[in-house]
């Protein structure tokens, strides 16, 4: 009924792993996703863990890397991992660099010309993936989860704190933790939003901490030996807005830790935990 | 003193994950190999576990997606995982075919030309990397296990087999079990070896296991969605061999399962357990 198109699957951990594409209306051309469905899903409806993924990532990397479905398999839970953004939409220059466009949709809905035709990544993955996923796998609709690396960081933190009755809980590693004042954010923001910062507000963690809280603690790793951590991460920000608004944050510099999937697959076990606890599976 | 090169580094699982390149006497020129460091090496000498990979990968495949360092980290030892071939050696055609040269060293010890000049995997495996990894990194040169995938597989179960006393057990993923009648085993044979089949035999672990049995119970893992397993992987020769002489082996067909790095992260957690027995870590 959503058109979905299954371009390869591969069984893993008694589960399944499924590579879709489907034709969005929120972004106006086809998307893409990873599913993988625990064993457990064969049998009853289980709840979704949702992971978005950095720059320059597509819905392979995280399946392929994190070492993940081990601890889903474990617990019974879905994970879907969506594509970074848009693809081959035909706006000029959208593979021109690999933090603009293709790769780099940062979670925003674009306001501005010729992005907004295409890059409407915040709706995607707070509205129409989660149809799509609750209307052709066994999900339980009701239990879901988010977290995500670096620019899928940032993705999920606003996501989350934007929608805390959609999401359980939240976790991130290396998040792009205040957009609002790294190059990366603020490069994208003008082009994707136009130049008036208050309408960046409503993308920046930083900021939509102090004005919404969120429910339950938020889980954050973040490597020391990190190579964009003081110029683009900027998580003592973050850390601040928390402790001015009393928000519970279970944040943990890992020593000598970088930015890769080396990084994330060492601490997924934490995190899926986290989540499997709010989710009702630990 | 091995003049090793270490090109990139990444802290892994509380270990450290290193990308290596040196000089090869054995292969006349570079060679790279990754290895995996426990938390536990930094205190004392540990085993180690080498992984041969399969056709087309480097020494990173494994690394990135068989979530194996978890498992190493908890049970302490070192994990290796080699390159599959020399590479840019300036032997004619040896890019031309994914199958043949670059990639697909096979293991053995070629002796026809242009090949000999440095396709020696067999002795590079079995003498000079574990030489290069004893004087480098704080191994019991005594305590090593190995296993590998595909081509990687069979190059595991020669390199034990063969020499049994140097490695404490042995287990493959989907091994080419029978090279001297598939086509892949014979295209390679026969450029690498010529035709005197009699050349080959020391390459056949179906052949070998009759002559040699070996001192411990194998562990294989074979998926049966796998798109090589009846034209290229011809397990059941290998099964009837052991039969054939009482060889302990624990063959287990996984139903569903294909050639992929799903498949072995699916599984490693076994294959780990399978070797830390033979190490004493278990």
């Amino acid at each position: 009924m959503n058109n979905l198109h299954l371009n390869s699957e591969n069984k893993s951990f008694g589960g399944k792993l499924g590579f879709y594409s489907h034709p969005s209306t929120t972004c106006n051309g086809e998307m893409r996703f990873a599913i993988y469905q625990p064993p457990q899903a064969a049998e009853k409806p289980v709840p979704v863990l949702y992971f978005l993924s950095g720059l320059t990532c597509t819905e392979e990397n995280f399946m392929i890397k994190a070492g993940a479905q081990y601890w889903a398999a474990k617990y019974g839970m879905i994970l879907v991992a969506p594509d970074t953004s848009p693809r081959n939409t035909g706006i000029p220059g959208e593979d021109d660099e690999w933090d603009i466009g293709t790769g780099a949709g940062f979670y925003v809905d674009a306001t501005k010309k010729p992005w907004q035709s295409h890059y409407q990544m915040y709706t995607y993955i707070t509205q129409e993936l989660p149809t799509v996923i609750n209307s052709n796998f066994p999900t339980l609709p009701d239990q879901q989860s988010i977290f995500g690396h670096s620019m899928g960081g940032h993705g999920a933190l606003i996501c989350a704190l934007r929608n805390p009755q959609k999401y359980k809980s939240v976790s991130a590693f290396a998040p792009i933790a205040a957009p609002m004042i790294c190059d990366w954010g603020q490069t994208i923001f003008s082009l994707y939003l136009g130049d008036n910062q208050e309408n960046w507000q409503a993308y920046d963690a930083s900021q939509l901490i102090q004005k919404l809280g969120y429910h339950s603690s938020i889980l954050i790793d973040q490597g020391t030996a990190d190579q964009f951590l003081t110029n683009q991460l900027l998580p003592e920000e973050f850390i601040q807005a928390c402790e001015k608004v009393n928000q519970p944050l279970n944040f943990r510099y890992q020593p000598e830790y970088d930015h890769s999937y080396y990084f994330i697959a060492s601490f997924i076990a934490d995190h899926i935990h986290h989540h499997a606890i709010a989710l009702g599976l630990a």
